[in-house]
């Protein structure tokens, strides 16, 4: 990846960032660069946070590859911080090239140097491709992972 | 539920909430009252970050359950905010009596105050029975939770 840098997102990638959460079988149902001001709103919010940390892996500084890593306090574990990765993507031109293994390696990194004592994700059970990728990066299949939508139940 | 409570956990229920996350099959082999001062760090990490909200039912004041409730902002779903739950455990002479599904639904009932459009949680595959509560109150296992342990893999 010697092109590639990860790098935090800036206000000025969010745009790039919806393009990649859209253009995919199941984000397509619910993103859209229509409502941009929502994602800028939730831009800052989450860099507010200083427990959240929105990357990007950029080529030419352009975003091809995103994903956001968490960190959350906690009692269990003797009181261990996990990482949490969410929102994982890579533009459809730069897929099976390395890029997301090399985005997930570095949240692993990050969330060492935070001392976290675990990292974790949740992966629809449709995509079994990603757990696959998951799976060849160590990461063990031990949890269900539940939802309950809000705005359904209300 | 005439008499529990649901509050903040303060800093001198710790002990008492670490003799739950022990009192479990899973939990027992990685929590323990031996190594307070590790969760007494911890709790004052999860009170500092407004986004964490460590709760615990309790009986004439007493902690007999507990869960903690992050609230997680993200850009998916139209910047939606998230409410994730971790750490649920109810005091084995309390269980079967209603007490974690008046928890649960605190949680949920905090979560959309505070705007969140869903709620999430992992559930070790191992706890069938704990799969089962959270259907019946919703919840839907869509997805598959991965975890890789950073201590292990060091």
């Amino acid at each position: 990846m010697p092109d590639i840098e990860i790098r935090r997102a800036r206000r000025d990638d969010v745009e790039a960032i919806v393009r990649m959460l859209a253009d995919d079988q199941i984000g397509a149902t619910r993103d859209s660069t229509d409502n941009l001001d929502l994602y800028l709103q939730a831009f800052d919010a989450i860099t507010a946070d200083p427990n959240q940390l929105l990357m990007v892996a950029a080529l030419d500084d352009e975003p091809v590859g995103t994903l956001q890593l968490s960190i959350i306090p906690g009692l269990t574990r003797s009181g261990a911080l996990r990482g949490q990765v969410e929102a994982v993507r890579v533009h459809r031109d730069h897929r099976s090239t390395g890029l997301g293994g090399h985005l997930m390696r570095w949240a692993i990194e990050e969330a060492k140097r935070r001392d976290c004592e675990l990292v974790q994700l949740t992966s629809d059970k449709r995509r079994t491709e990603a757990h696959k990728f998951y799976e060849r990066l160590g990461f063990v299949a031990s949890h269900t992972g539940f939802k309950l939508n809000l705005q359904s139940s209300l």
